[in-house]
């Protein structure tokens, strides 16, 4: 069997919530975001080896809240670097065997489907490095100094996580230096020659971010 | 003074939604989301001559709604048409004078900012197009038949609406026929040959199509 692995990776502040309680720790209903996410994963196989990127500063609190919901899982934790880049290695440096797959996902995304991650997992065992990915359901322009024109947005994909990897491709893709470009893993992984292929996600896997994105995740959980 | 027209375009029906009424018509803050949307622009300025583009068989029902909410404006009501394209024509056929701008707005985005509409009317006198958009947060991928590559995000814009036009370009451009390619009216305008400036957008400005966006409507317009 297959090692599988999942880095959830929560650096967040609550600046943009306008809250001082870091917003992977906000709660939707009565749960913090960040139990939610772990549990999204949990779901998908209790052999999943989570390991959890959090900011030194917030472990603390991370801990105290895992009592207060008693929430207990058997998780690793480890402190997150200044970029994404460098908490994602991180996290790597966590895992200890040879071979598996390794997910990246972002702490404040709940709502990724189950089965949208098993299937990412079983592609990316095949081939290898798989991302989550959905059609824009708007017009898209691209600019330049000139001006700017339509694109044909049917091409285009807005990325999402999990994003899941060979372990060795990403071990190897991450003794790089972090790049302006770097803007999620599949990048990295690209950066060092490896193909990406793409998942359909869900509309609903949305990155919590503001006060009204935290409304929309509460009414998401609400019974229908 | 230059006259200034809207053309407040809504043929959705309520599928998503789950719902057998139209989503335009579902309440928000106990008020249809089209009144809310057709407000915006009548807050910008009274003399504003908005055009609604509704299907026929919903014209009964919106009346209604206009004596249930004792709403009265004085806008011009038109019917729809089969494509987005068709329903746009129809509400320029309204526009009975030779100059001005018009704006085009999606019914169920009542959430744009009304300085917003503002700028955007003031740039497409200056300008003759002018489009409200955002920048991508999450990062993009473009797709082709070999495989998909990371573009580079900052050099995208995510179209939203009002889309505001000179009345001549706008008469002009929509004499074609159209296109599978025409997703929005800059699609339309840009294919004429005129170009298109792009005005900073609010990310709040969504589309409403699904339940859940339904209730972030209600928590963002519920008061602070």
């Amino acid at each position: 069997m297959i090692n599988q692995f999942a880095i959830i990776v929560a650096g967040g502040s609550g600046n943009r919530m306008g809250s001082k309680i870091p917003k992977q720790f906000l709660p939707i209903a009565g749960k913090p975001i960040l139990m939610h996410t772990i549990e999204r994963f949990l779901e998908v196989s209790p052999t999943i080896q989570v390991i959890l990127v959090l900011p030194s500063h917030q472990m603390n609190d991370w801990h105290l809240l895992c009592d207060q919901h008693d929430f207990y899982p058997a998780i690793i934790t480890t402190n997150g670097g200044a970029t994404r880049f460098q908490s994602v290695k991180n996290g790597l440096k966590c895992v200890r065997v040879k071979d598996g797959l390794v997910a990246v996902h972002d702490g404040v995304r709940p709502f990724v489907d189950v089965e949208t991650i098993r299937q990412t997992y079983q592609i990316a065992a095949q081939d290898g490095a798989a991302v989550v990915a959905v059609a824009p359901k708007d017009s898209l322009r691209v600019v330049d100094q000139t001006g700017n024109k339509a694109v044909d947005r049917t091409a285009y994909r807005i990325i999402q996580t999990p994003q899941i990897f060979r372990l060795d491709w990403m071990q190897k893709a991450f003794e790089t230096e972090d790049k302006p470009f770097f803007t999620d893993c599949a990048s990295v992984l690209e950066h060092a020659g490896y193909a990406i292929t793409l998942v359909d996600g869900n509309y609903e896997n949305i990155k919590i971010t503001t006060p009204e994105d935290l409304v929309w995740a509460e009414a998401f959980l609400s019974p229908k």
